[in-house]
């Protein structure tokens, strides 16, 4: 495996309630500037789960992102003895393994847990706030080579905005991107 | 099962809890032969259930067929408050339904569940035997207007044929269905 | 179909954000007492959506809950074009269809939805408190015919002490079914 | 249920290589001025297949919409004898249920199949095109008591131009959203 | 990758069919101390899958266990050409890849198979038998440093005393878990 | 990771719009004889995505497999805040990555991938064409030591043939295939 150059970091801004680390992102400039992004290491957790209270798994999510978990999801898949089971996954810094795989024997009910590690690729991103008929909204933004990749409107921010104001959120999220088009950053 | 002539409910009883239509149990003969299959009502049960432990599945779907289920079967869905859940659905006769609430609420863990009529078409089907190079297998075949609509070698013979024989459970089916092709029936 | 009486009503107790509606189930109190639960109609409300954002199932789910809807989840299934799509599906009373369909025709980007009736059997519940070592737990249980049926912590009260004791749900849910088997109960 | 007036026809505008039938929305015009959409009956198939080869599914997706289906889906599912199964769901109005009952007897290799029916609310639509930097779109709108729920613009359209100008798909849909909103329209 | 100590064996006990292999649990006694489990190196198997009768999975999971699979599952994806198609996954010890690759291409229809490495982390585990009011069912414990972190029913003692007994299996399960917790083990 | 052969190349020949890519299959003579394939070395890219239209979907498949992708598929997984999203694979050759990770910057909504390598086995295969009475079909074979092991009629001919002659695709293919086992083979 060709891994040329690893960092740690890069925390995804919008996880409630994880501290906002210090992002130190390496990664070749060379890489980034051809639009591929930087490259860390980052772990990968599975664990098989048969047996356990669906119950567990929203709780279980909240924590692992508290506990320095880069993502949590959870895949349906189909076991032995015909029993209609979940894939858990946890992404993590390799630093976090140990962490994340006490709090997996903690709070789940498998006795067993596997882990490999993968290259990721992470674009450059910048935060602005736009302004819209509800309100500001914080935009996430990829921009590589001065060519905008990707606009991502904040979901907490649209969210907020769409109950205050008894609006479809759709159209907050659409206000927002066409903000952004227009220029009306207010940063 | 050797449904030869089929005729249970109406075929228009179309939405539960809608007036009483009276039911006629029709099975046209008519019909049948357009291809189209004979007639029958069924009812079908259907319980969200997020806080059980997916080992009860297995052993539900083995008690529920053993109960007077026609087909039982889970499909995962994604629930409130981020629970993995699963749907679990029972079809089976009208006359059943009692009898098929009462198992799902002794042993699922859930508080409530809701049942509809459907209307059901059965295509006619008969078993003839054919003899294959690993012994003889069933096969349920569909005969409309002396058109054969489908061949299925039936499962429980071809897995019991390939685990003698040591072969593949797929070279057993496949053998079963080039046996009838060639009218190798033994009956 | 025989529905001899349908009330309206029995909100899950653990939705929050609903009102705490009076529950009248009427129910033939015989068929209750088969251990077949009460019988009420409900609505069933089905969205099938390819090309929407999936945040906003997220938000979509909680004003569906807010707006009367009994239950709301979600279903993966794959739709033309090779789109990986979701099925919504929304279980409310039937005066509350409008309400939720505008709802959905508002939230989401579906230009088409469709409903239809279901008979529901409800099992009678009741709360109890029980204390545990962590704290006190309301415990929903469904008895029939003197027999318990089914013992459920209360999520919600659950996961707080979990969360103030820092120790496993799994440990808090299983400690609260032990002190309502002791007969721990505190009212 | 007060199903007051049910009209046929209103098929979906971007299924390809279906027949450009003339839609007669009848449905109450008061209640689709409450943004409630209007009203017509439409059947609901469904068939268990768990015996098919996958192959089978996309071809079937082609021939059902050609031959009336107004939608069509697959829904991943759990079966007996632990098989991984498939749900089959073909929407279409109920004169033509003969006519795909016949379809999935003779493309897949189910024995039955069931239907029933439902009510299905839908939103008036109209069809804009909109200039683009990358060529013309149109846009598919529903607009209630003036007031615009939804815009979408076609996929074909988006697709095509996309392929053509080696753009982002995603970059062509914003645009034609914006070019929508900036009231761009070439109509 | 720093696998700092690794393990063959621990085959997961409640795999029927599966020879009682000698366990030799390597791993790190610190690790385990800290409640990380012990460490083994596993290899995983996945094959995709789209054109394969759903009735060989069944069969397929029986054969991969009895030679040698630690855990077998499928997870329904969506493939090219709108296939709904599935991943086929084998967890093994690495000297077994050989055998399971060679009965994946035997038994399933696919032309091609990937493997990779992951780290294994396994806790400790006891059985100890306790006494139901149904009859006496093994307990899967996991104690560490004296803590007890899961107790798992043996779910095929369950499903016979459920069975025989005629009560609900989940009853069983919590008289089991209820029996181990008061301290009525009989070992 | 011990991969002793590594080999690139063996485009799966059955995907449209792919350039016909020499084969050059390294992989150990003797492991091939074995029945358990040739090696080669492939790249597994994920992304898990939460924010995206589906409809990008289908788009992003033809577009990746014409740009060297062996395979795409996509698994419907539920993610934080109750989102039902998608996780998007890729395999490619590892030369690949480049170009594929670049394509899903540009047409997804994602702000980071992953990717990690994983050995692959192929069976050698063969195409060979057979005589149908509905037309020609060619036919995909593997043949491990004289012995076959598997036989694909290819899905496109038996399409083509399926919609030219007006009969069931499931027909066609069931005769490929017994014209192959008569020896009906064209070349």
């Amino acid at each position: 495996m060709s891994v040329s150059a690893i960092g740690y970091g890069a925390g995804t801004a919008d996880l409630p309630g994880q501290p906002n680390v210090l992002r130190i992102l390496i990664g070749a400039a060379a890489q980034a500037e051809k639009g591929l992004g930087a490259t860390e290491e980052v772990a990968v957790i599975e664990a098989n789960l048969d047996d356990m209270n669906p119950q567990i798994y929203g709780y279980f999510l909240e924590k692992a992102l508290a506990s320095g978990a880069l993502d949590v999801y959870t895949t349906p898949v189909q076991m032995k003895k015909n029993r209609p089971g979940m894939l858990l996954t946890v992404l993590c810094r390799p630093e976090s393994v140990d962490a994340l795989m006490k709090l997996i024997f903690a709070e789940t009910t498998t006795f067993g847990a596997r882990t490999y590690r993968a290259e990721r690729r992470v674009l450059p991103r910048e935060f602005v706030e736009v302004t819209t008929g509800f309100g500001p909204v914080r935009v996430k933004v990829s921009r590589v080579n001065g060519r905008i990749l990707h606009v991502a409107p904040e979901y907490e921010d649209c969210k907020k905005l769409a109950a205050e104001r008894d609006v479809p959120l759709q159209q907050v999220i659409a206000e927002a991107l066409r903000a952004y088009a227009a220029g009306g950053k207010t940063d």
